[in-house]
């Protein structure tokens, strides 16, 4: 059975370039000695097979075999998802009944061994992401225990790997998603201004990245917009509230533009009134620090050379970064 | 050390209310002869500390021994947010260092593991959500192997189950989302017409629920919007697209206005032009059930009863459903 592609639920890709995907990856764990991958990170399925739907709060995964057609399982309801996202290239649909849903006694991957087992895998190698969010260290415990005779494998970061290198049609909605995140900054500079509530800002800059431009429609975020100011700004993980937008000190406006789940985040920092000297020397070396890393962003190069880059651009203007360098962009 | 509060960032609660959770978790965990507990699931963290910060994607905990104060752990550029939001009751955060984020051969629960043993917990009998969210089966499986003397126990759902019961400042940001979510629903119906995309409702309803009203600013909610129409309807977790709102075949907006992290959810569903009559007759059964479960929740009542009612009253109208009735409030 190949899911359906009802209008406006099609996928951004095609059978094809999921087809190309999953060879890819199936060439991995061949090489690998694997006998069957179980991929749960919410990204990967959908990198894998084109589903998309908001389900991963439940245990979900795409189960890919050395050898024959990918398959879908989830919880029941979302089967219906399933066959209006996935174009082809997946063997089964499989759902599980919903008294599996927050249920410790007995989860979900108590149906996912089972059907392993149908498939006559119970004794397969089998390769998990035991570090991909949403994959619990019960629903781990449980499928080991349902599978004694199966060994298991992390394949955490395969798929990752994989991704990581663009196909033209993905480059294609990243560009796209730059535009909407550069619409999102240029509407948060005509809101803000010293004593505007932050979330009045944010409320601007949210429908402007959904409602999109030039024929492009926004898509949600993987992550919500940061708006920290002064030293709430040294905290890089705290979301708007109602603060006013201060004068003579800095606000960053963490944001991604997002095209087909596709990102292009920009983080920029506004600051009104008098800006005080230190941040002026800040500036600067951000400046610096990207143009050092851009400069080594060349073919050849590793991340950690273009991560040194940035790094020691920083230093020389006297500031020190003791995290790392870089950003999740695609 | 006790976190600060500065301007904006305060704690929705306050300190007293947050020692009096951590006092009943800590009696939870006595009972159950639970020496030290690890709290990862951010909803959680959050009830018992105030700890609030768009960080969940990386390892982080709050650790609450029976016998004394409880300690925030997490990533290291972290700790700043946690000092700014956490109101006092935490004895100590505890940030780790970069190198941890994304590495599977040393994930971030060898730090966790090493500071357990220095407060003299190695061999203790540890409580872990080992169903939460983002405590994925490699931390699970390297804290246990970096701890080899402790005995390690399941508390998923021990916090959840004492969140369930409101307080009245609870309830009163409950209230507040509400009032958010009500004003939704009415953008949403003002701007919805057969034709227009469906982004563009989004849009105007996600902006209107951050924008707020009535001096209640709306906070990101823990899910999207979802608006399917027609066929699409039966897969409950598509979210929007460009689709223009049909005539003739219904949309549901499935939507959370949210205060303060407090969220209150509803969905709706609009129908334009003629209504086939299979919709009426739904309708007719959603109202009887809505009423059903209405009439059947009072005070001494099982969640279960509130159910069987909701399921009865659906089959008296002729239809079958076969998940589970409810939905996660507050």
């Amino acid at each position: 059975m190949t899911g359906g592609a009802p209008a406006g639920f099609e996928s951004a890709f095609g059978a094809a370039e999921h087809a190309e995907r999953l060879a890819r990856f199936r060439a991995f764990i061949e090489r690998k000695g694997i006998d069957v991958a179980v991929i749960a990170d919410p990204a990967n399925m959908h990198w894998l097979t084109g589903y998309d739907g908001w389900s991963f709060y439940v245990p979900q995964a795409v189960v890919v075999p050395v050898d024959g057609p990918a398959l879908w399982w989830g919880r029941g309801m979302d089967a219906a998802g399933a066959r209006r996202t996935i174009p082809t290239g997946v063997a089964e649909i499989m759902g599980y009944d919903d008294g599996h849903v927050h249920n410790t006694g007995s989860p979900a991957t108590v149906d996912l061994a089972r059907r392993l087992r149908g498939l006559g895998l119970g004794a397969a190698i089998v390769g998990v992401e035991l570090d991909a969010h949403y994959w619990t260290a019960r629903l781990q415990e449980v499928l080991a225990r349902e599978m004694p005779s199966a060994i298991f494998r992390d394949v955490t970061g395969a798929v990752n790997r994989l991704r990581a290198v663009k196909s033209p049609a993905e480059v294609a909605l990243m560009r796209k998603a730059a535009r909407l995140v550069e619409r999102m900054h240029a509407v948060i500079r005509n809101v803000a201004r010293p004593g505007v509530p932050k979330h009045e800002v944010i409320a601007a800059a949210v429908a402007e990245g959904i409602r999109g431009a030039d024929g492009v429609w926004g898509d949600y975020p993987a992550i919500v917009p940061m708006a920290p100011s002064g030293p709430d700004a040294a905290a890089p993980h705290l979301t708007w509230n109602d603060a006013p937008i201060p004068s003579g000190a800095p606000t960053f406006f963490e944001i991604a533009g997002v095209c087909r789940r596709y990102h292009c985040p920009q983080s920029r920092t506004l600051c009104f009134g008098a800006v005080p000297a230190r941040y002026r020397k800040a500036e600067a070396a951000a400046h610096a620090a990207i143009e050092a890393g851009l400069s080594a962003a060349r073919p050849g190069a590793t991340a950690a050379e273009v991560a040194a880059a940035v790094l020691a651009a920083i230093r020389a203007h006297g500031f020190e970064k003791d995290s790392r360098v870089g950003y999740g962009v695609g």
